[in-house]
């Protein structure tokens, strides 16, 4: 089933320890996108400037994802710089040039009106809640956010968490919103907010799924998935969006939505952002083969699963 | 099977952000023997001074745990005070006073000899070495380590490692000992130095268990175990001690060391930790039942595993 996704594209350069890179293709969407087509159709809406070309769009073309719904406007792309320093798990932004994205107002192609996954990337909580109400079929909504739309545009953040069933975002930002410091209570407080699932990402450790009571099965008891240890982290930008990725893109591929089925779709969340850090930019998901994500499940299950 | 534990016992004074407590009974040896205690025989060398009472001896016999080993010297116990604040994976020292701890000389009971299963708690690798070489019958020994040792008794602490079958530190410690930034190679090269398997601690998020190639079975995979998303972490003092307790003690309640026992001692190291940090000092792990850790191993497990 097709998942629409909304969210930015971007062009990053990034330093990690392990190299540099000037301007790749990046942002949410693209990351999404990328991940989440190894498993089902994915539309995105997103927009760029005329900096945009068509071997931009061809990485994204290359993978299926349809591409109708990119708006292309005067001016620059989306741009960020930043550093990964000896603490992979934290940016230090460079700059940040929203350019076209500054302006941005998500409009969904005729054509896309059908989806029935949609996934709300890390944008202006207001333009998440007007595509969700604009997408009438949807049948499962997940989202994302952050600290500067939590300290900034809580009002509207938390209207828009009404309308979302799974938020997916990092620990400490969601005992941020919860003004919790244990994560547990914290993740209560969340699905009081809205949501029948949080997803709570861990970087290199994993992640957590806490359930509202009953939502998607019996219980409240959470689940978590850990990662795999990493060789070498080249490069973690996009880790998140490309988890969303193998997260949606497992369950919009499956027939149901239980809780058998979110859990794996935790575990393939992981082995996509596992995937997504081994090389810079979205050039692992490129080249991934369904084989490959398969293999990489199995050993996520054996190293974690005792007999 | 009775287990050896070599470690300090202390008087600490805890702050964290659920209250605070003065001189309460801990050290690596106590937080240790009592995890350690529900699952075999226990027997401790360790020093104290006078303002070690009857009472304080009284919480590890009331477990099982032989005290014979206990040194009375003249003078005052360790002391250790601190801080954990927002992040409870940190401690902030407000003081140390090593008292009879610093010149501390383990000397073996004639009665402990036989013990198949060593602990090398946290002191100087020359001890721990000296204390190895003198128990001619272990089977398994099992060693702690910190950043102080590594920076400054690097040489001596070489030596040690050849003499330790499975080394259980925190990711940051293995990444020191290894001048490594990606944990599996940092794992690999302690490896190198001697042990065959290098648990790795991460704190909240469970730890991961490396081994040396064809070490306790076929191949060279890890296994991670996740730990539990803990409602309130009162205290983290002991925590890792608890885990290795754990650790151990289920090793040596088994039969045998092959890796799935390994796996499953990891998982019940994570059980220990997670109740010991439940209350403050050592509370929580004298109360324990046999009932209530196995079904948070339960627990542990559900929380973790596909079906």
């Amino acid at each position: 089933m097709s998942i629409l996704a909304v969210g930015s594209i971007a062009f990053d350069t990034i330093t990690t320890p392990s190299g540099h890179v000037d301007d790749v293709l990046g942002g949410s969407a693209t990351y999404f996108a990328l991940a989440a087509s190894h498993f089902t159709q994915v539309r995105i809406v997103a927009v760029v400037g005329d900096d945009f070309g068509a071997e931009h769009e061809k990485v994204l073309l290359d993978r299926g994802v349809d591409t109708r719904g990119i708006q292309h406007k005067k001016g620059k792309t989306f741009r960020w710089g930043g550093k990964y320093l000896e603490n992979l798990n934290e940016a230090k932004t460079d700059y940040t040039e929203l350019n076209v994205f500054e302006r941005f107002q998500p409009e969904i192609p005729a054509e896309y009106l059908d989806s029935l996954f949609l996934f709300l990337g890390n944008i202006h909580p207001s333009l998440q809640a007007a595509v969700r109400l604009e997408m009438e079929r949807v049948r499962l909504t997940a989202g994302d956010t952050m600290n500067y739309w939590i300290n900034n545009t809580l009002k509207e953040l938390t209207e828009t968490l009404k309308l979302v069933n799974i938020l997916l975002i990092n620990d400490a930002e969601a005992k941020m919103l919860a003004h919790e410091r244990s994560l547990p209570r914290a993740a209560r407080k969340v699905l009081a907010m809205g949501p029948q699932a949080l997803v709570t990402k861990h970087g290199e450790y994993g992640a957590t799924i806490f359930f509202r009571e009953g939502a998607f099965g019996i219980g409240s008891h959470p689940f978590r998935a850990p990662a795999l240890p990493i060789e070498e982290v080249k490069d973690p930008t996009g880790a998140g969006d490309s988890f969303a990725g193998g997260f949606m893109g497992y369950l919009a591929s499956q027939g149901q939505l239980n809780r058998e089925v979110l859990k794996r779709a935790l575990f393939y969340g992981g082995v996509l952002g596992s995937f997504a850090v081994e090389a810079f930019g979205t050039e692992r998901l490129q080249k991934l083969s369904r084989q490959e994500i398969d293999a990489r499940f199995q050993l996520f299950r054996e190293l974690t699963h005792l007999e």
